[in-house]
């Protein structure tokens, strides 16, 4: 029995019942779809279509209703569709006619705009705490092992050598400009639709800007039928955790290949990896795994929510009702995915030795003699063509770059001196990359300060 | 306590217990599971691992928890992980050493992969049967109401006028190019893994053929690190279902534009709409929108299947792990969809003198008029710059085409003749065009012998 | 013959040089590669690695190259690879060893990110613009059409009246938020990676601040690791046109739809429209169409993005390279989108007489008695229900809403008055939905106003 | 000037023109054009439309045309659009009237999808070639380092010895199932839709099983709307393309990894390898990077194959012409993809000494001890605990598996026996496994065989 039927002959088929009802996930949104209808009762008085006696009882009510939702006893319904249908025909249970009157001036259109932009707005600033607190675990590591170096890898190949906290920070870089981009999106969330009606507004004297006030909206929408058809702040959340995932599923990357037996750089704690139900030797890396094959369902959600709104016509259509599930599976997995990484990172080992070892080899230097021989005033193409010549030979005569002599050296680089032959320590070359956002130690170093001050 | 934990120092932290653990989804292939357990036990027999009567001890033990899930009495434990351990553990706790036996010469890694093929098997076979009920439904339709015509659209625009069947039948088409499609992925589905162990085999003397044959597989996978790894099958099903889905968009949105006010070509059944919240006139064709609608996840499912297996490194990774939560939504949400949009049509009342009215236009037969002119030797180039003007004049004029003297005609069209005003009639229109695979009568209906045949 | 084969015993494979060359589609990159270099060779002198003599010569020569560029008679040779290097090549061509010096202190990996972020600079600016032309576009449709009055639909089925102007200026709204994403993703875009070198920054004393000055850049990039291997500004970018191709996708739609014989709510100008090789009275709506299809490869591109970037390893890896096709396609594509969308708008004709005809209907004011009812104090849900039955009474009669007496109308709904009967005019009903953001004529004023005001 | 505009009365705006035009990357098609016009124009002789005479003069022009466009000399003009109307016009500016006569029963919306499925068969023999090719050479390697083995990963972890040919060939059997997808869609490719018109056929004697025969098409369409709208043949093929770029990408990966320093299996041919324009000492595996990367754009055309097709009504809507660019993209990009890995493996070495090496660890052999265990009837999971304790107890010691003694290994595992000692050697390990599938060189052998017979 709905409460829509009035002009209907006949009842929804059982199957039709089945496929269109949302209740299974909406009702992730009482708590939303309640805080909604109490700023709207209390507008109503203001509107005189309600007393304000009729608005204590219907607070009243759907206070008890939350309640009951949150101590798990409330009953849902497949015939009643809806989140918003279930919380009414409680209330009309509990209260009569008045319940009845709650829903004057408004659609589900607006509504359930409403409760999505109330979730939203949560879910984004818990998202942004999740993003810090996986900063901090980087920058806390960063902090902590700020003597470690290791090769950087371009194509993941030895390049220059560099700080393990500055590998580090480059994640605590991404997820900074993650927590932007969900500040800006934040703006576009806290936009009241409530007082569209289905899609013209209504013809009651509502007033909108006082349910705003109630509800911490920064702004009203101004125009009724783009706000009742509006999903773009869905689809722009879902852009930002598309991104978030991908830079997870890039640190989840660096820690697999990081922890396999031939790096070895990195030993996750037990705590954060599991065993094989056949190997009896196995410790694998599976949430760090977990959490790059996840970027799948992350994207997958953003095509999703894509799909669904390409070609619709205005304004408000079914098809949006597909526009939560999706949702809340990305911000659900994005969410524990952070704060899986966390004390992942926090409580996992790094192997100093093995870094170090790798990043000895004298070949991550060679661009530090091309760069002294420019400091010469030889033609940089030039200086890359000696030193690339220079490794060939060394290559061909199986010997690293610091074991040969100056005399050979001259043989391919004439104007070598022997102030070359020391540029092979990874620890200097790293400090001779001293400008803003190089590699040297004090350059991380004040990048340490910076984030020091920026996350606590 | 996990059943692999052997070398671990230190338990799971919760959060990743949880975070990792896949109970809560692959719990739906415990069906699957038991059934690959039976028949792997049976051949333990075969290999000497076990006896014939631990065989029947686990045999009876697994349908025991086989009734206590399907019971609703079972208690999952997400410590335990995986519907394997889940299971595995129950057995042990049965049957106690006997059942510890039961993992011998096999991997959660094959194991999980025989599991899905078994699943999406029957999936594959279900869904062929929901496809062949829409295309039944269509084709009653179409036979039904073989005696209207309406305008066939191009570009949303009158285009020819065609009779109804013709159109429904161009949907049993691509429903029929999805069962065919279906049909491939099966013979890809339909192989077994079991026997590759975690990626290499065993050691022990298992027969893969004898769990083949007990299974109903059609063949043995031929390279164990290939077999654990491979989700070819599971693409490829997304693959149809994407396509599938497509088809039931466009099959909503041809109802959904006929069902409005402006074409009213079409009434569908009030069990299968639904009214509005707020506007008490509205009858809304919202289940043909949710069909068009979760297009969307299904398309999404299939990008996040992609994105998942895109450049993981040989040979199971726990990544993979990410492979059933999008492909079950997938399966059900096309499932369903396939089983409104029959009753759906079977339903709906087609009105046909709207659908007449509309291919009354004589603009539609300016083909016609065309190609009277190409059998008069006229060149088709000529034939159309000579119409088009004509339907230029007429549009000028404010008449219709049919609504002119053929001396008026003669003006633009020098070779026509009396019998060009007669050309006008959407019926005979149609009957013109008979050609295999052509909207003629005659050539409709040789197509509805050939699906009733096909269909039944 | 490469810049940096040094090391290599023998030449790139000619299918791999053709494989992995760029410059077929990074020569788009040619203008902002040139300015990043001269401010690049006006730094060196600063850092006196190059006189101010030779910085000149760099200069001079680059400007010739670029000229040569625009006027189509620059060789690319695939063998250089890409921009970069067929410009330095040249460079070094024509000015010898002092062009040599030119890539002292930077490599490709921080050159490439330094011209994409001026070209997406550019690229936003200019799509910033479009999006406005286009709403200015809707503003002066709306402002000239003022007075015609639709049926507002949801679920494609008529809601309730509103004006046409409240109907496009609902997409001027939709365009505004695209501009403020765009807005929000500039300041990102404008960030100088250059000096972060192939990972770690430079040995040399390169200014960064300087050459951020003469490029126009906001700020430096604070971690040479994350610079070069962000690619974040791209699928931001990304992301918010998928979002504005979706939007011109609803508007397309809604063209399409109007445009429709059975609608004919609008008439688009024969500039914009596209006849058939075949059938000689067609004007179809091809642009419209385009403008909807077209969303297809933004959204792929898109996708092409974020699976390109997923489980990529720090830093910079070749992959990056398939960042631009994708780009630039998509930034193409919506420009012109938004560049055709325009003036269809402004030529098209509206039939106000088919609008106003649909919008007579009066099941559409059958809101408006409902809340009628609510002012007279019946609770909301009672009137919507009373009012329903009145809807299906007056179907089942054959009458619409407005042509039956108030007796008939009081045995259903007992408390209405003559009052009632005059609620069916659909001007009088879009004035009542007097609230902001609301269909009242008096609100789209304002909001016409609010737009002059904005958009000029 | 277009063939079509007879009823317009103004022009393209230009800005649509080239908005609308296909000519760009339709040209590509010219080919099946022309053969599929022969094919219709000789069917035209006898349907009585055109004289055999008429049909040489269209036969000898059209050849003429193709060599002008093989010879780079034809005139591509946008105004006509496609390169149907190019073809079209060129042919009656050379033989006049006759040329006008060749678009008799048919229409663009026949025709393009005729080309493309001519153009799609051919293109899927190559791929199936080309995917032949690369198994060629994986075949060709597993057999010439079929004495090499190392450590097999799951979890990019340590596992158990495989021979190298088990790794190769498990790129072999994806590789096939790629082969057998693409024989499965060309069966769905190869239908005939000419003579299906604009959406309803032809009132002219169109003889489509002639056109067919001569055009080696195994069948017609049996619906003229459903031909001219389906476009699931170019899905299907899109789905195919993107698991083999997705089983590319996954080639490419390992290959990358494997080319680490720290990993150091494989070593490029500096063919197949670029350098650094900053670091003097870099080979990178480029190629292999950029074949991963690449899948970005073969899933971004599927995606937007999708989106296009998703909720468009029936029939032809000119946003199919959208189908074409993404689909060229993909089967350039994959095929190329997969012309480079092929000559990437034939040429690379793999390093025989540190793959051994790796794969001594006794700690691969945990298996092969619980297996052993099990053979002496110890359950399973008993038996996994138990080795499982003795690693941690080894572990801890910091000594490996195989340098205990046997009275150590009893204090954990009490039915221990002498020849548990032995277990440890990787390659009797590999040897152990075999069964049907397995890892044992008499089962890789035997594969080997199955691929030599196959592929040659």
């Amino acid at each position: 029995m709905s409460l829509w039927n009035g002009r209907f002959r006949s009842g929804t088929d059982q199957r039709a019942a089945l496929y269109s009802a949302s209740i299974d996930f909406d009702k992730r949104l009482y708590k939303q779809d309640i805080e909604g209808s109490i700023a709207h009762a209390e507008m109503l008085v203001e509107a005189d279509v309600i007393t304000s006696e009729e608005a204590e009882m219907i607070k009243k009510s759907l206070r008890d209703i939350e309640t009951r939702i949150e101590k798990g006893v409330f009953q849902f319904d497949h015939q009643l569709e809806d989140i918003h249908m279930n919380i009414e025909q409680a209330l009309i249970n509990d209260i009569g006619e008045v319940g009845a009157k709650l829903h004057s001036g408004r659609s589900r259109n607006d509504q359930i705009a409403t409760d999505e932009r109330l979730y939203l707005r949560e879910a984004n600033d818990r998202l942004s705490q999740s993003l810090q607190d996986l900063q901090t675990a980087l920058f806390s590591a960063a902090e902590r092992f700020q003597h470690l170096i290791l090769p950087g890898f371009t194509h993941l190949q030895h390049a220059q050598p560099v700080p393990l906290a500055h590998h580090l920070l480059a994640y605590v870089e991404m997820f900074e400009r993650d927590r932007q981009r969900l500040t800006d999106t934040r703006q576009r969330i806290n936009v009241l639709p409530l007082g569209s009606g289905a899609l013209a507004g209504s013809t009651l004297p509502l007033n909108r800007q006082t349910v705003a006030d109630k509800l911490g909206f920064d702004s009203l929408s101004r125009n009724s039928m783009d706000a009742v058809s509006d999903r773009d702040y869905i689809i722009e959340t879902l852009s930002a955790l598309a991104i978030i995932a991908m830079h997870c599923s890039r640190l989840a990357e660096d820690i697999i290949i990081w922890a396999s037996q031939e790096f070895a750089f990195i030993e996750l704690d037990d705590a954060f990896c599991t065993g094989s139900s056949l190997m009896p030797q196995k410790k694998n890396p599976d949430l760090a795994e977990l959490s790059r094959g996840k970027t799948g369902r992350v994207y997958g959600a953003l095509v999703g929510a894509l799909t669904l709104m390409k070609g619709l016509p205005m304004t408000y259509n079914r098809d949006l009702q597909e526009d939560k599930e999706g949702l809340f599976d990305a911000l659900d997995t994005v969410g524990s995915t952070l704060e899986i990484l966390a004390p992942m990172i926090s409580s996992a080992r790094f192997n100093g030795n093995r870094m170090r070892e790798a990043a000895q080899d004298p070949a991550l230097m060679a661009t530090d003699l091309a760069e002294w021989l420019v400091n010469r005033k030889v033609p940089f193409r030039e200086a890359h063509r000696q030193v690339g010549r220079l490794v060939g030979y060394c290559r061909e005569k199986g010997r690293p770059l610091n074991r040969i002599t100056l005399e050979e050296m001259r043989l391919i680089i004439p104007s070598a001196e022997e102030e070359c032959l020391n540029l092979f320590d990874p620890q200097s070359s790293i400090d001779r990359r001293d400008l803003p956002g190089g590699a040297a130690m004090s350059q991380v170093q004040s990048q340490l300060r910076f984030w020091r001050q920026k996350l606590t």
